[in-house]
Parts: C-alpha cells; structure tokens; sequence
C-alpha cells in the first residue's frame, strides 16, 4: 500500500548526522486493524507530531490519510522471501533517521508487540542507544472479533483464547498442536490464509473436531470486511470458493457458531 | 471508582418509554488499559456522542475524565459475589435507558470481548432488539506489554500466546493445564493476584519449568505502573513482599526475561 507522495530515504538523509544528545526518537505505534478510526488517541498524536513516518504493508490507506502533509513517508514493504536481511535495513534506516535529529513514528500494523516483530526493533534500537517507547495498538483478533459479533471468550465457550500465526517463517518455531487441538478454547490464526487447510488438518488429527465452527474474516473493521463460515473439515474449500485473501484472520472454536450475517448487519447499523 | 458526578438511573427514567424504532443504541466501548490516551478515535467519539455512559469497577478516572459534563454516569461496579444477579440487572437497565430514546455508552474495561463478558451482553441486547455496536479496546495484556517493553511474541521465545483468567467464577470453566505448561508461548493471566500461587503450582505440577520468568504487572499503562520480576517458583512470594494488588497482570514465558527495569525507565523517557 504504498502512497503517491511517499519520499526516498535520500532526501531525508542529507542531513548532517547529531551527537547523540541531539538524536530524534523513535515510536513504536501499533495502527490497529484497518478501520483509522482504531488507532489509539496516543497514536493519532504521535503521527501529528513526528517528523517522519516509516510503515509496511499492513497499514492501510485509511490510517495513512491521517498523517498531515509536511510528515514525510518511508514504505519499507516487508516480502516474505527476504525477511531477515530486511529486518536489519529497517533498523539501520531509522538509526540514519534518529542520529540527523528526525522524530519517527515507526508503524506497525495491528499491535508492535504481536507477531509484529516489535520486539526484535526495539532491542536493537535500545541497544544502539536510541529513546524508543511503544503504543500499543488494536491488534486484528480484537477488531475482527468487535465487528463480526464473535467473543473471543465466552462463559459458556471459550475459557482462554490462543494467538498463533500461520505463517511460519514470521515466528521461526514450530506449534504444539496437541495443546492448540483442546476444545474450550478460542483459536486465533493471523496470516493463516495460504495455510488454513493445512492448520485444520493439524487440529483435526489431533483430535479437534471436524465440526469444531471456524469463522475466517477478511479485511477485518473495513467497510470491505466479508466473513466465511464454516468447520474444521471444510473452511479450507469455503476460503477457496470464496476466493478470500490476505490479510484474513481465521477464529476457531465453539464461539465462531455465534456469528450470523444478520447480527453483523445491526452491528454495522449501530456503528453508522 | 465511582465518580462523584454520579446520577442515579431514577433521573433519567423519568422519561416516557418509546416506541421501538425511536429507541436509542447502545455502544459496547472498550475503555482500554487504564492510560486515557490509549482509548481508540471511535471510543472517544461515542463519549462525545452519547447521553448516558454505564461503567464498571474496571474504567479508571482518567477514562471517566473524558466524559463531556453533560453526559449522565452510571456506575454498575461489580462483586464478584453476586456476579450473574447483576450482569442481568445491568442488562434491563440499558434495555430501560435505550427505551427510553437515550444512546448509551456501555464502557468496559480493555476490550469487551476479552473476558469482559461483552458477548453475553451484546446478545441479550439483540435479543431484546437494540441496535448495538462494539468497539474494540487495547485489552490489558497489549497495555502492559507496551509499557513494560516485554513483547507477547518473539522468534526466539515464544511462538504463541494465550489469554486466560485466574478468576474462576469470570469464566465458569476448568483451565486445561497441561496445554497451558508447554513452553515456547507466553501466558497471560488477567486478575489472576489472588490465585497465582496456585496457578503456578498447577504449571510446574504439568511440567513448566520451575525457572519460567514471570512478570507481574499492576497497574499498567498509569503512572503508578509497577512490575515484579520473579519466577514460577518465586513469583507469589514475591508478589505478597511488594504487595502487589489488583488490578494486575501477569506474563509468564521467556519473554518476561526480556524484561529490565532499565528499558521500562528509557521507554517512559521516550513516552513522555
């Protein structure tokens, strides 16, 4: 989602490079999950106030229209293929920032601290030196679960809720599919969406139940949002037939059975 | 944290109740983690918006600040002794005010869908044919690892995290707790300060391993934030000695070992 009036690194960087007393500082902003109107009122302040903003793909247009016109804007588009290496650049791109005096809102989509790779930026800002803080944001679990109906716990449901991705190069481990198969639970997969088939077949020879409801939402909070219903055993065919893509968030568990496409609409109606 | 500026609900039922189509909605607001500044746009919108805000024990002064002078609050704090009486009661009061022509706030600590019990208020309320919305909020586990610089997930420390609560009687189940023992994840225990010395029995007894840090943290995102770094072994030891109180949270996993009073002090720093 790259923006028309982006600017190069370049220009920015003409600047001569402070003493460390003199350096900007960098904010970690979590932008929520799509709809501008999530992101925290600390996080609307951060984007007015900074010099610079730094941004990937998970941050939507709506939430970068909220950055005023004198803020420069730095895309820095993650691809899974060159992750790492990439990682590091990001890094040095906002040490080059910081040490020519520049306030930079570094932001994230969702929340930093939640598969975001939030952690591994601000040690290594820390570690350089820098003054870094961190604005939480409403990661998509939240929104998608606010705006489908869907609780992610529930009394009578779902006594815990699990957070895992499904993209497995963006946590570098494996999962502990015995413990992610135990019912009374909310299952929660971000960036599952290439993968969902392969996540239910997991589940299932683990013992979760074929019919066990699995809700996949897509666009999450967006006007956009559409949702699929449907079980353990064929929400992977559904997602297909649907032709639903990234970023999509699958909920599985006993709750995603109280989702319905009429209690969506009044909440929508609500909202309006 | 009943407000001094409190009005009784009789004041405001007074009013003739309505026909159907001229009731007023009801918004389910997450009011976040304690720091006002981390409500959401939307959030502070419908304050501004709204006649009557209903809040509990949970919603800080600081939130409560936020509500214009002109809008009617309503406290509903809960005891956990007469939980399911209340929950009821609170119900036919908002259905009484929405009668009544009146849009309501209904402002929940963190976000509703996270152990707030916002699903079972969202469908009795629909049932009873209100328009309702939610709004998601910055649940407490994102506050406290945003301010405390201890993120939920990592590449090298845990692939996943839960969400569960110590308060039995808030989720009306049994935990699952050999799932909840496996490592490489980050539990989260929301008001969990009065049984955490039994949780963490329950960990180590399903095998967690006796070093597995924990970070208890009270009062995150406020300025009076403190944080207890211990481990399963320690941690409800160390909690009574620096008398930690609710409300409070608790991280337990590798990543808590991320944690470094140092780091929290240079993230406030930036913060400010």
């Amino acid at each position: 989602m790259k923006h028309p009036e982006d600017c190069t690194p370049a220009t920015l960087l003409t600047r001569p490079q402070l003493a460390r007393d003199l350096w900007g500082r960098v904010h970690l902003v979590g932008a929520g999950p799509g709809d501008a109107e999530l992101l925290t009122l600390k996080a609307a302040r951060r984007l007015r106030e900074t010099n610079v903003v730094v941004y990937d793909n998970l941050v939507g247009d709506a939430v970068m229209a909220l950055v005023p016109a004198g803020v420069a804007r730095i895309f820095v588009g993650k691809q899974a293929s060159n992750h790492t290496l990439t990682q590091e650049r990001i890094t040095e791109l906002l040490l080059e920032l910081v040490s020519r005096g520049l306030d930079v809102v570094r932001l994230k989509g969702g929340d930093p601290f939640v598969f975001g790779r939030g952690g591994e930026e601000l040690f290594d800002l820390l570690e350089a030196g820098v003054l870094v803080d961190v604005v939480p944001g409403i990661t998509a679990a939240l929104g998608a679960s606010a705006y489908s109906g869907i609780p992610l716990t529930h009394r009578d449901h779902a006594q815990s809720c699990v957070f895992v991705t499904g993209h497995r190069k963006a946590d570098g481990g494996a999962l502990d599919w015995p413990s992610l198969a135990q019912p009374h639970q909310t299952l929660v997969i971000y960036m599952g969406v290439g993968t969902l088939g392969e996540i239910a077949s997991h589940l299932m020879a683990h013992g979760r139940d074929r019919q066990t409801p699995v809700a996949l939402i897509q666009d999450a909070t967006l006007a956009e949002q559409r949702v699929v219903l449907g079980t353990l055993a064929d929400i992977a065919q559904r997602a297909e037939q649907a032709h639903i893509r990234p970023p999509a968030l699958a909920l599985i568990g006993e709750v995603a059975a109280l989702y319905d496409p009429a209690t969506q609409q009044r909440l929508a109606q609500a909202r309006a």
